[in-house]
């Protein structure tokens, strides 16, 4: 019977207790045990062949003599020991793709909260004012989408119907890609010289990094918004503050901020057109339930032909 | 040489002058004349074969003797006295389906702002406050979309990609529609029970008015989203009011109310679970384009075949 052992985690308030039923559902004839505390997770991890949860240290990884699969239930595991776990030769694979409905939803609903002016709807209510106000639409706009992985798909494929033109940068542009036109990072300026909306949806590395600096932001055009539920790190803060400070931006939706979480005196709460959510467009209530499918249909492939070619394989 | 009157009007704050330069592009050799004062206006009318405008009242109908089609530029004509027309043999289309992406976007977006919980993160940017909180998915959910009109089924194109289970409410179920079920209004009941959205999209009639009564909102899930960008009569206010006290709904996006305007004094507006906008997601820069592309197919076809089969056509 497969050991599997949930370490201690929650994530969006959800509890692990959810993520332990989740599996229990999904697979009747393994061992799935859960640890409440530190002491129950070493003893677990002392005979558990799987362990799943937020963070596998290469102590822990010591202590775990015949853990085979480190199930992190997050989408990116720049936080993990890599090579720890090639040495020991444990398999590791991630929760790519749980956020891509939920993270697409949130993208789609801040580009209308700009487009329907929401803000101003809200500002309005509050003073109990019923006057039209002037808007504008997506459709027949001009959206690029930066980084073309599971959750830039689940946006574009979400933004089809919506009548806008969709481009897309990635990293290999020669793959093409779902939307019309698809550049590379160092063409990164041609899309953005034309965007409405630019949603960054790409993983913070050295390319990315700084990525929506002053000239990136001078190359957009003053009533394009920006949307960013990437990482914090691949915008300029400075710059984008100077750049709101000049009425150089429509406005910006940003669920990550660098730095994060966002200082009380930082000014970026105050700007009228920059909505701040606090790092959970990735909230789904759904969020165990989908590690729990990737789990166990990693089970099944395990079962019927070992630790080669897992879904969402890292290591 | 045709010659069209443009009336004087105003859509959401665009000025006429739009209007006219739209016509005048895409009909080069009609004779696009617009008034701005009413003697202006009693003017043009007596030597115009078209008229396009808001209002054209039995008066005036009677004081434009070369008249044979009045195109109105709202999508409903229930202001109009059709009779009169119909006696004089003037022919009235209206701008059905102009607002389509705008209306369809409005929809979409107040949906996510309560499946993201918007409203909460923007009290929390005005406290300051960096703290997660969870929300919920479209994806997954139920929507019921009451009218499977132009605009009906604009909402339902953009919301297939969401995976979200689609029912919709129509005269004639037996036409079926875009949605995976069709039912009358006889039996509304039935999708209602089982909404976590339910949008009114159908025109005020005898059917719908006070559709969403107190026993629709019973029947209603509690944590259903009501969004109504049809008519404020189709709702019973007052019921809608008792439910929200007693947290019998998760909230409603009300673009019409009854009454309308909305008094300052009225309860609606103090709800947090209520997105109240002024009568405007029928607001779209794109609305006299859009006309003006009705009216100039119009057009060619009174050249090829006179003023039977106009798009659009009421009388």
């Amino acid at each position: 019977m497969t050991e599997i052992a949930v370490l201690r985690q929650h994530i969006h308030g959800l509890p692990a207790e959810t993520y332990a039923a989740e599996l229990r559902d999904r697979l009747p004839d393994a061992d799935v045990r859960i640890a409440k505390t530190p002491a129950e997770e070493r003893e677990l991890l002392e005979t558990a062949e799987i362990a799943t949860g937020l963070q596998l240290s290469p102590e822990e990884l010591e202590a775990a003599p015949y853990l085979e699969l480190f199930a992190c239930v997050y989408a990116g595991t720049g936080h993990l020991e890599l090579d720890a776990f090639r040495e020991r030769d444990v398999a590791v694979t991630n929760g790519s793709g749980v956020h891509g409905p939920n993270i697409a939803e949130y993208v789609i609903g801040s580009m209308i909260v700009f487009a329907r002016d929401f803000k101003q709807a809200w500002r309005q209510q509050e003073r109990r004012e019923w006057r039209s106000f002037p808007t504008t639409e997506v459709h027949g706009s001009t959206v690029t989408v930066v980084g073309l992985g599971a959750i830039g798909e689940a946006v574009v494929t979400r933004l089809e119907p919506f009548g806008a033109e969709l481009l897309g940068v990635r990293y290999s542009p020669e793959k093409g890609g779902p939307t019309e036109e698809v550049y590379g990072f160092d063409e990164v300026y041609e899309p953005l010289s034309r965007s409405d909306y630019v949603v960054l949806a790409c993983p913070l590395t050295e390319t990315t990094e700084n990525l929506i600096d002053e000239e990136a932001l001078r190359t957009m055009p003053t009533d394009a918004v920006l949307v960013n539920i990437a990482r914090g790190g691949i915008v300029d803060t400075d710059a984008l503050v100077r750049r709101l400070r000049v009425s150089g931006l429509r406005g910006a939706a940003l669920d990550v901020t660098d730095p994060e979480p966002l200082p009380e005196d930082h000014p970026l709460w105050s700007f009228g057109n920059v909505h701040i959510t606090p790092h959970n467009a990735g909230h789904t209530p759904e969020y165990f339930s989908r590690v729990a499918d990737i789990l166990a249909d990693n089970v099944e492939r395990i079962r019927e032909r070992g630790y080669e070619d897992l879904k969402n394989q890292v290591v």
